[in-house]
């Protein structure tokens, strides 16, 4: 059995016309445009003869039945960030759709079901949480995550559940909606979103561990003025906060990295308030994005920016407040999955390399209940988050046969 | 004469009405909440008898007909800052209006026209300058200016001026559209948007000089990449690099203070690009406002400014571009208006002062062709360009008076 490596590349071009018209390519979740790629997804997994069921959490799964009720997990989203590529989360859903295309030609029965998952809401939503569907269907969440409030309509995250086709009365924290014995273990491929496979001219990653993601939300309150008649001296200007604090932030993670660990510290995310070329900024709300595989280390980082974050409060006549939205923990792949990715490169003659993500994934919380690992395939430049994002149809294909072999082999 | 303080105050009330729902209070130039207040504006003016028409520039004109083919011109602005307040601009028409009314009242009869003017467009709008109206009715224009394009519609600010009731067949840079030799000069009434009339509990500023208003615009450009996968010192990051500007004009505008001239730098407006949490940014706007009665100081602070944005470009390997958009020159009030004004100001007994305005003015455009001088009022707390925005009707009344007996005295 082989991936058609031209049929898997339509299915990507043709999921990329579901995009908010203007900025390719957008497709937030909870939006018509997300609704309209599941439903695209639902008809494509029914062609496929698979069965379709959205779990408790929202996620649409495609079963391939095997002859027992054991099962292996493979998946990733159908989501995007603003302005996104059309490769990043998807290439890992649209390949499960090949596989299983793949597998039904060839009359291939696994002894084992295997679950394709489309996971809700992977990217940083407007409710401010990422992985919402991986959190929720692994038990890795608290109820007041579900009562965050859309940043626009202020619909609650339970609300938009039980409107995407979850149940809420099948989610508790702590619990996960699968019947973990039963479950063997998952697999994720995604697309490396950095620069190493290119740069070192290699086929695929291995996934050994993946980053903790760590996110604070930022509010600077200062006092809107008229920008002529308030002297500089009497000002509360919430942009210089928000710039002193950023520019902090920035240093103190520079600081870190002589430490020789794998740390990135991002503000991605600024909104001004209100945001008038001659009027004093009220407010500046921004995000903190953190990464590393040390949750120590993240810690003291987080210490020292709130340290300077205080003293430029002072400083700047302003109030500065900072509320933790999430904190992941680095998580670490299976070793028995690892060598099964292994074996099978080598046998198809892939270059590759083991390595680790500095990108969070939804396979970061299926690792929390099942054995988990993962494929990088490479990006053109490591570029990913933006519309120029791209991988070749080679380089999916490759991809794609080294997830087919393995599960393959998983599954017998 | 006097004016009807109640009628003037709920006139501020009703016009308060014509606001953006959601944000009051929200008036921007050319939109249907503007289009709105100058439809009911041109009523009020008909029906307290007043000529209407709007100049080449699109100001609409009210004219109370005196004796002689002379003229005397009073006049603000009716359009808002976002979130901006009920007073900004606004109290100087209506108190033209109330005027009027008052006249007609007492069958006054002047030996000038009393030309009452709404100036298009005074707040910095989105086609990005200010005081369009004044700018082009005194000729302190180029024809790069009527280029300028909107930055949501992409509509030309030349097609715009047409669409608001101008001729641009009567626009010529350089040529103002009074005939000079008939008007005699232009009062304007505004709220102080500062601290000083309050803080010395006095009724009315007399105006001496208005500060010049620089403004620029910079764009920085990094490159758009995803916030855990690119390591720390790889990264182009808009945000950074913005940061570190924005902090660095603080300073130098904090440093210039010391040299004892009044001197304000503001960033107000600032929009990142694609601005999600987990995405280096692409790209950050941002708007530069300068005021000052010294434009070498102007020069030299932004000397120090381009040179400290070309360092920190380089530093944090992204570009840093900045274009002017506009420069005006301080003003100076003519000495004989401000007598009259300092007459009727004892001759009522009103506490005042002589100040110099740190905002910009459609006065200081008018000054460019006609003897020019201003009346301050207090506002609450000095705040301005916010909805806080608050003068009681006493205070506006007792302006209103001031104005009323300067302009019988100067048309009679």
């Amino acid at each position: 059995m082989k991936v058609n490596c031209e049929r898997l590349w339509a299915t990507h071009m043709d999921a990329a016309e579901f995009t908010e018209l203007g900025s390719p390519y957008t497709r937030r979740s909870f939006t018509p445009q997300y609704r309209e790629m599941r439903n695209w997804l639902t008809d494509a997994f029914l062609e496929a003869g698979l069965k379709v069921k959205t779990d408790g959490a929202g996620n649409l799964h495609g079963i391939y039945s095997g002859t027992s009720d054991r099962n292996f997990v493979v998946g990733s989203h159908t989501d995007t960030v603003p302005c996104g590529g059309r490769f990043d989360g998807i290439s890992g859903v649209l390949t499960f759709l090949e596989i299983a295309r793949c597998m039904k030609e060839a009359g291939f029965i696994p002894c084992k079901n295997i679950v394709g998952i489309d996971f809700l809401a992977e990217e940083p939503s407007e409710f401010r949480l990422s992985c919402i569907g991986s959190r929720l269907a692994t038990g890795n969440f608290t109820n007041e995550m579900l009562n965050l409030q859309h940043r626009e309509s202020g619909m609650l995250l339970s609300e938009a559940i039980q409107e995407w086709g979850g149940n809420l009365s099948l989610l508790s924290p702590g619990c996960p909606l699968f019947d973990t014995a039963t479950f063997d273990g998952f697999l994720e491929l995604h697309i490396e979103q950095g620069p190493v496979l290119e740069n070192e001219n290699l086929d695929v990653g291995l996934v050994t561990g993946i980053c903790s993601v760590t996110r604070y939300d930022f509010s600077v309150q200062g006092r809107a003025d008229h920008a002529g008649n308030t002297p500089m001296d009497t000002r509360s200007d919430a942009v210089v906060a928000a710039s002193k604090v950023i520019d902090a932030i920035s240093e103190i993670a520079q600081g870190t990295l002589s430490q020789k660990t794998y740390f990135t510290a991002t503000v991605g995310k600024v909104d001004i308030f209100p945001n008038g070329s001659n009027i004093i900024a009220e407010r500046v709300d921004f995000t903190l994005d953190i990464r590393s595989e040390d949750n120590l280390l993240v810690q003291e980082c987080l210490e020292s920016i709130f340290a300077s974050a205080s003293a430029i409060a002072k400083l700047t006549n302003t109030t500065i407040e900072h509320i933790k939205i999430s904190q992941g923990r680095p998580s670490i792949s299976d070793g028995t999955l690892l060598s099964v990715l292994e074996k099978k490169a080598k046998e198809l003659g892939l270059g590759y390399t083991k390595m680790l993500s500095g990108a969070g994934h939804d396979a970061a919380y299926m690792s929390t209940i099942m054995p988990m690992a993962m494929i990088f395939i490479p990006c053109k430049g490591g570029r990913s988050h933006s519309n120029s994002e791209y991988s070749s149809k080679h380089q999916i294909e490759k991809g794609a046969n080294l997830l087919l072999k393995s599960l393959v082999e998983l599954t017998s």
